[in-house]
């Protein structure tokens, strides 16, 4: 029962996808005698959390009820306040939580709060399903980087595009949809400038009800053009541009007249030092990020150990061609017993094209 | 019931395989008062036909049974008796058939003969499934070339090897394995002479208990090395050098001295005429091919409509790398509409590898 309690959590959980961050997705249920009294989860980044929500929408007194929360209920003030007063105050008798809160000033102090009081706590239900689904939160709340998620779409001879350079569209159109529905859930997205120069594409999320995430161009010696549409459609989206003290800064006074926001980062190898701009785009609460490619970013990312997960649709299609684009390009790995390992690799169908995923091991 | 019967008869079938080549996967049941009273199955080129093995194998007397068999029974003389002219015989009373004898010389004739001696015939009972197993048959006796299978072993991101050409190994154990279990399977194994200088390999099966395949090296200039182990390691298996009138007398005289057969092939862009080949090989009884690359052998192969089948492991490992090679290279294809289409696609788990299959579509 715990388990199916615990599952019931984690569903409502998940609807918070895409709005909550960078909080974590919690949802919350409230049972007595067998019978399930309350439910809620969080809704949106500053609103109520899971705990009081299912406490409001509760159908019966709490008093002696059990509570499973998918992650520790807080005791500190935030944007509200501490959940852990209310659910002892609410005379709840019993809390089950899926995993401790990974926050390093909070973590345990929440359960210890409640076993004071007299509430009796159990831990651990299924707890690696709920850092599944909060992967994000869990890293950024250590590291305070963004959880970096590199998308390609390929062909089973693994090329993005032709030797000519044609890529609209090697996927089908249940991937770009797909691709569509993590643009609605992360953060942000990232390309490179010479994505820009070359399709200069809107970066936004196609879906109905959807969110657009926040457009992210490395541009080390700001050659984005001003007309290209992520500069002047700052109203479907914000957009930020990374580049350096090479940028113009003329270019970069016109760039901001036109509402988008450039962060210089430091030099690395005469470019954007991508560690740098992690730390910079985590400090504006960029809790995640879809890395969009083109093959040199993607291999300047990897390299430098940014990466979390990586996502590759791969098309019933064969293109070939020696200088054929790849979905990692840059100068690669020499010798395979350094090569960069994937690990609890998935494979699924969407549409006519096959999806694998995995993350990236760190060094 | 029928479709039991029939499914046993093509399992029977499958232990064939591998060793009756150029001939089908045949398998037979005899079933009587819904009971199996034999089985048999088409063991070894030249050897008895499943019908006779099963007819031979019979717990009962086989009047008025009922006989399950994969292919459409022969009416002619070829390296045994006519299988027809057995079964009238033996007074078996119907006969269900998976698929009709594709070869066009013979297709329709048994079941007619059948028929005109009383026997009740029914066929395409798995007919779909039976084709599949014998897709290498089904072309060769067609057509008189070869079953083209395209085999490549590459990491998530598309690299057959690194940019300082490391390729051994980049797919786990089982996926090497599975190759030499496909080794076993075909008549014949075919690579550039690019491989042989680089790797000097043996091409063999590795497996207990198994076959070797056939050799064939493409090689329009003549430039493999005296001493490369398939042409030193004849007891092996049979190797077969396919050239060009460019080549070296004196070399072709060496090789045909140490057991290697020389093929001269018509010229086509001053290299092997691939389609030429194809058709001296069919000529050599050899009906089935894999095909292991290198990239731009992979590439002519398939711009020349050659190839039927491709297989890919994929490796949850990323590589990287502008100039690292990849499954299929050559020129490439330029535009995204032209481009190969794979049909039939299908994905599974090999070790901690994916492999995709799929059919390539004729042009």
């Amino acid at each position: 029962m715990k388990l199916n309690y615990m599952s019931l959590a984690l569903e409502l959980a998940k609807k918070g996808k895409g709005k909550v961050n960078p909080n974590p997705m919690v949802g919350a249920v409230i049972v007595k005698n067998n019978k399930v009294i309350g439910q809620g989860y969080h809704e949106e980044y500053g609103k109520n959390h899971a705990e009081i929500n299912a406490l409001n929408n509760s159908i019966e007194d709490v008093e002696g009820a059990t509570l499973y929360v998918t992650l520790e209920p807080c005791c500190h003030y935030g944007k509200t306040p501490p959940c852990v007063d209310k659910i002892i105050e609410s005379k709840i008798s019993k809390v089950v939580i899926a995993s401790k809160d990974p926050n390093p000033l909070v973590s345990g102090n929440g359960i210890k709060k409640l076993i004071e009081a007299g509430v009796e706590v159990i831990v651990g239900i299924l707890d690696k399903e709920n850092k599944k689904l909060n992967e994000v939160f869990m890293k950024y709340i250590k590291l305070k980087k963004p959880f970096i998620i590199m998308k390609s779409a390929m062909s089973l001879d693994g090329k993005i595009a032709t030797y000519g350079g044609e890529s609209k569209w090697i996927s089908s159109e249940e991937s770009r949809k797909n691709v569509h529905k993590l643009r609605n859930e992360v953060m942000a997205i990232l390309v490179g400038v010479n994505t820009i120069i070359k399709d200069d594409p809107e970066l936004t999320c196609r879906l109905k009800n959807s969110k657009n995430p926040i457009r992210i161009v490395v541009d080390s010696s700001l050659r984005i053009p001003i007309n290209s549409k992520v500069v002047n459609q700052i109203n479907k989206s914000k957009t930020i541009i990374v580049t350096t003290t090479k940028a113009n800064k003329d270019k970069i006074n016109s760039l901001e007249n036109k509402g988008v926001k450039v962060i210089i980062s430091k030099l690395k190898d005469n470019r954007v030092d991508l560690e740098d701009m992690m730390i910079k785009l985590g400090k504006l609460k960029i809790d995640s990020i879809l890395l969009e490619g083109g093959s040199s970013l993607n291999f300047s990312a990897l390299s430098k150990n940014l990466v979390d997960k990586i996502q590759v649709y791969i098309a019933p299609k064969l293109i070939g061609g020696e200088t054929s684009k790849t979905p990692i390009g840059g100068s690669g790995i020499e010798m395979l017993k350094n090569v960069f390992k994937v690990k609890d690799m998935t494979f699924e169908s969407i549409g006519e094209d096959v999806l694998i995923q995995g993350y990236v091991e760190r060094r």
